[in-house]
């Protein structure tokens, strides 16, 4: 079947180039000289424009061709097994998206993508938004032309959502989201109300940079990350990329004040690695080889950061290993308070410190803006004062400047918008397998207090991680514990843990 | 005129790839993780093929035979000036050699080089020659079908040597190493007789390893390196790459008994990166905006290494803030001690870590065992016993083990046959400048003696760096100092130098 051979050699090849864009990317972020940002971004756009026209090429679309209907997706050949039927499925779903693409908006919006990235970091530093605006607006532009090309579901919004979240409407969004604030809008206050039951004062002492990467390292070796296969570094913002299976690297970040923020965040990152380094090997180069969306993606950051990093058990494992790093800080801190402490509600200015209740909060206030910019054309210099407004509407802060308001992510600056969601659906996805998990193995919470985490992977790699894509997130979700993706199960846990925390009726 | 613009087009593109090849380089020498080898041999297998491509492909085949014949280099337009002329000359030199490559030779050469690379890592680390013997063999058959290819000069090894030092013969090789032995032997010999003269010990000391890094990077500074521009890191064997002119890396490698090899590796990657960063960047993409040949590249880290690293004038400046990083280990020993110690001469096994007369014999053992193997198939399986032969009889020491002999350099597992010769050939360049330079530039002395090496980079920049390549190396040194290359102002140099401190008569 020469057909699929040479989709095969053509995909690889691509990989390939998306492997070295993901170095350049990572070096970008990491170790790259600051002079040399005009130059990479050249590099980067280069890349990208020789992998879309490998992806869109005539070798590709030929081969493609005979085996399906590439307007309507109709499989032309019948002897496809199970198996092969997936890849092409997905195959062709991965060509439509980019051949709906023009070649020079590709490498435009990769050059654009990295120049207004590097705008970004300067903005936020110099608290700047004026500067940031022209490169937003440029982006905000490329992303509703992006919208246009892709031309999928009901809205501009709906269309760059399913780049990744396949399958997903801002309708479903918006309805999970409303079952969501429902229940969380109460907890939040309910807890608030007692707020001074837990002092999170603990982690803001002054912990030595060093010993806190010496303690991180060793919680990635615990949860099972091969350091043969990836490594962690530091960066101004944390993420994950993989350059190959074989090459995956999270970064962290560090902050003498600040105890919390690295700890959970190298979590995160880990979470994220280790489905990444469980994928399967003999599918690389090809869509089943690759994650299924970034919701599923998202359940495995956030199931390490928060349904073990802040469970009970696993800082029975942890604590006093924690504690022994920092015994002046924490000598008179016992494993319970310190417990309630880093699980402390508390609403706040930055996404990614926030607790796991106000969260989600934040994701509901980016979704209603990036809609307003993408499907409404809501003006980007007025930004600022709209995001001020919600926060204070959502999660009942406001910020005093820029930086730590509508610049503090970095995801705008390259363009992922319709990303955002796919943080909440994690945290719902990663409850709903976790639930799943624990009533399939048993004494969970007493290996967790061991420090013992490889059931868990175990599981994860079984259901999850080596079935690659070729499933949509929901069918895998359903397939794995025969239910829908809700909200309930998440709220079901938040109200449970904080009943116990803040000792709520 | 639009060919040259094709072809500059052309051109830019593949350097793009160039600089992407170089990251994927140095991140398999700095921070890959051990386990992602086989992955990043067949990304940079991939992007040279892809860059051969571009550098053979049609629109610049077909552009380039417009403004030259392909066969003879002859010129077909009139109008050039002398700049386009250099210009399209170089660009004919670098098309011929690599369209006198096929395809597959290519990218097949650039995967073994990596995996190569990554073997002898191996068995370096194991002593064990055995091992990497089957991927030496194969280079070595490569090397040799690589020369049928460009078939250029008397012999095989002729047309690997032109691919470093373009014009350059093993005859004349070989007549310049007769200069030099000449002399060099007789003052190595009359050296030894009085070696009591000079004690080393004191770089054996225990010298933490944090302090040689900060104390390596304020010489990188103090040298001129912009680190806006470029970076330092570790690997296990120093080396200088580029990904682009703003951002050039070196990396060194450090021990905590001695001293003087990071010190000085530091110093002669700095000399590297400096001609790097002083590459015309207005000519960037095409062969203009390159080096001259790897001897002019050795001269700039040899002079700064060695001209200036290992100088009277620029220990004034440097030892006592050397005291003041080590003042234990340093407190009884003076700077006249100091300098004795750090230009000892002594016959030792490993390169990198000799001294400046004894350094050249290295090469030229290695220059009559590369001429023995390319072009007299001398059996690689034999090479352990004509490396510690050779040793003894080139340098006076025998070699314990293979880790140490035949092993000790990275140079042939990934290739380099033809390239040691331009270590000797940078020595002799960079005594010829430096004489240049003194003449022209007073008070040279005085100004290194206050840290002060501005006016050696001005005069670097001005007569060297910024001409990129366009001239061959020979017709440099003349326009530069009237002389053609000699071992003579090298041997001067050298034997006034140890006259003194070894009070020779």
């Amino acid at each position: 079947m020469s057909a699929i051979n040479t989709i095969l050699k053509e995909l690889l090849e691509a990989s390939h180039l998306q492997g070295v864009e993901a170095l350049l990317g990572w070096d970008q972020e990491t170790y790259m000289p600051e002079g040399a940002g005009a130059a990479r971004s050249e590099q980067i756009s280069y890349i990208t424009g020789l992998m879309h026209a490998k992806l869109v090429g005539e070798p590709l679309t030929t081969a493609l061709e005979e085996l399906i209907n590439l307007d309507t997706g109709e499989l032309r050949i019948m002897t496809l097994n199970d198996r092969e039927t997936r890849q092409v499925k997905e195959i062709w779903r991965d060509y439509r998206q980019e051949a709906a693409l023009p070649a020079k908006f590709v490498t435009d919006l990769a050059k654009h993508a990295s120049v207004s990235q590097q705008a970004w970091v300067r903005a936020r530093k110099d608290n700047d938004f004026k500067f940031f605006e022209p490169f937003l607006e440029k982006m905000v532009q490329m992303q509703k032309e992006k919208a246009g090309y892709l031309a999928k579901g009901e809205t501009a919004y709906d269309a760059l959502l399913d780049q990744f979240e396949p399958e997903m409407t801002s309708a479903k969004v918006a309805q999970l989201f409303k079952e969501l604030r429902t229940r969380l809008v109460p907890l939040v206050q309910e807890v608030q109300d007692v707020k001074h039951r837990v002092n999170g004062s603990i982690l803001t002492k002054n912990y030595d940079i060093d010993k806190q990467w010496d303690f991180g390292m060793s919680l990635l070796k615990s949860i099972g990350f091969d350091l043969k296969k990836g490594r962690q570094d530091r960066s101004a913002h944390p993420f994950t990329t993989s350059t190959h299976p074989s090459d995956v690297r999270t970064t962290t970040r560090l902050r003498e004040n600040d105890l919390k923020s690295a700890l959970l965040s190298t979590l995160h990152e880990g979470g994220h690695a280790l489905y990444e380094q469980g994928l399967p090997i003999e599918e690389y180069g090809n869509p089943l080889g690759q994650s299924i969306s970034l919701g599923i993606h998202e359940s495995q950051s956030r199931m390490w950061e928060n349904l073990v990093g802040l469970s009970p058990s696993f800082w029975r494992f942890a604590y006093p290993k924690l504690q022994m790093k920092f015994p002046d800080q924490l000598r008179n801190t016992d494993q319970k308070q310190f417990y309630s402490a880093i699980n402390r509600v508390r609403p706040s200015m930055i996404r990614v410190e926030a607790d796991e209740a106000t969260y989600n909060l934040h994701i509901m206030l980016r979704f209603e803006i990036e809609k307003m910019l993408i499907n409404d054309d809501f003006p980007v210099a007025d930004l600022p004062q709209l995001w001020k407004d919600k926060m204070e509407e959502y999660v009942g802060v406001r910020p005093k400047n820029d930086s730590e308001g509508v610049l503090q992510d970095v995801h705008w600056s390259f363009g992922a918008f319709g990303y955002f969601p796919t943080y909440t659906l994690g945290n719902l996805y990663s409850v709903q397998f976790f639930n799943h998990y624990k009533e399939q193995v048993a004494g969970s919470e007493e290996l967790f207090a061991r420090g013992d985490f490889s059931a868990l992977l175990k599981w994860l790699r079984e259901n999850i991680h080596s079935k690659g894509r070729g499933r949509k997130a929901e069918e895998l979700l359903l397939e794995i514990t025969g239910q829908a993706l809700s909200a309930e199960p998440f709220m079901d846990y938040l109200e449970e843990k904080y009943r116990l925390i803040y000792g709520l009726s």
